[in-house]
């Protein structure tokens, strides 16, 4: 039993590591970048506080599992934008990130959370549906509170934002008509540029 | 509806707060402080991980929330170190803290999660148990892979790490041991003085 307790130990220190991958945006107020392991809690708290506006039944707490997981790949391959994220090679180097991590742990300890993480990145069932949803929120407050900051950086449209960004409508209908209404509101305050605009300039 | 969304909108940007509370001690390999926020996902995870060897039974999807919530408090209160926190004025102004954060929520979303919050500081319950064991071991992690960092700046003995950190223990007694093992190392290699030391130094 000790032994095990030592391996779970080693994880606990490697997933430390979480908290030194920086993303592209910055939690409101603050003036550095937000990191994988505060956004991880972020979203798990958002989760069970939106709960009850999924699209389809969910079980919150197979969900708040598969976000308390669901950037453990980061660790070796970074955090990219979403934007330029959904590649077949990141994807591959998050999922063996994945393996790594998890092949620290007692076999009976990390048995079944590969194919969480798998079922969220696959974002087909009602969990992983509304797991990605919420996964989408914080980078749209932070831009929305930030003088749409990361979108500047990245170059980013609106068409680009409401195209990644549409599949939490997917998750919780509700709150995808409620942050339309704020990228509406973000184009016309001049935080978020149309495309449509850059070619009438 | 969408009124109730933007509530949990406005709750997901107040509690961004607690990503600039910082704590005592430093993540593994970093050298800066760690904040609460950061935290809360790291035992919320550690504590799945270790649920099998939970002194009792415990509900960990409980036990997750419980962890998901416990330092709300500090977005108002601030992070106190353990050797100095558990004065009733401190427990108060937490206590109202959390009040306020969970004030901003519609009453249907947030019922519950005070008394949560108060079973989780009152630490009788198997579930507070367990979860109060967790919470208590990354500070000793920290502590352990960083030379005795906090326990030097704040002058912490040997003693007074067992005496707050026994009750690990009684949430996971084999962690406990395993831990108790490497504390007696810690002060072996220096990293930690005890009391005896000090008076026949």
């Amino acid at each position: 039993m000790h032994s095990q307790i030592q391996l779970i130990l080693d994880f606990m220190v490697e997933i430390e590591k979480l908290k030194d991958v920086h993303r592209k945006t910055r939690p409101v107020g603050l003036k550095r970048y937000e990191n994988s392991a505060e956004h991880s809690w972020h979203v798990c708290l958002s989760a069970l506080m939106l709960k009850d506006f999924a699209a389809e039944p969910v079980n919150i707490d197979r969900v708040i599992r598969m976000l308390l997981i669901h950037d453990l790949g980061e660790i070796d391959a970074g955090d990219t934008i979403i934007y330029a994220s959904e590649t077949p090679e990141n994807k591959l180097a998050e999922e063996n990130g994945v393996k790594r991590i998890l092949s620290l742990l007692p076999e009976s300890v990390a048995e079944g959370y590969l194919e969480l993480w798998r079922e969220f990145e696959d974002g087909a069932t009602a969990d992983a549906q509304f797991a990605k949803a919420i996964d989408r929120v914080p980078p749209l407050l932070h831009n929305l509170h930030d003088d749409g900051h990361s979108w500047r950086n990245h170059d980013v449209t609106k068409e680009m934002v409401l195209n990644v960004n549409r599949r939490v409508g997917k998750g919780i209908p509700a709150l995808w008509q409620v942050l339309e209404g704020k990228l509406d509101q973000a184009e016309a305050d001049g935080l978020l540029r149309s495309e449509k605009d850059s070619r009438s300039a």
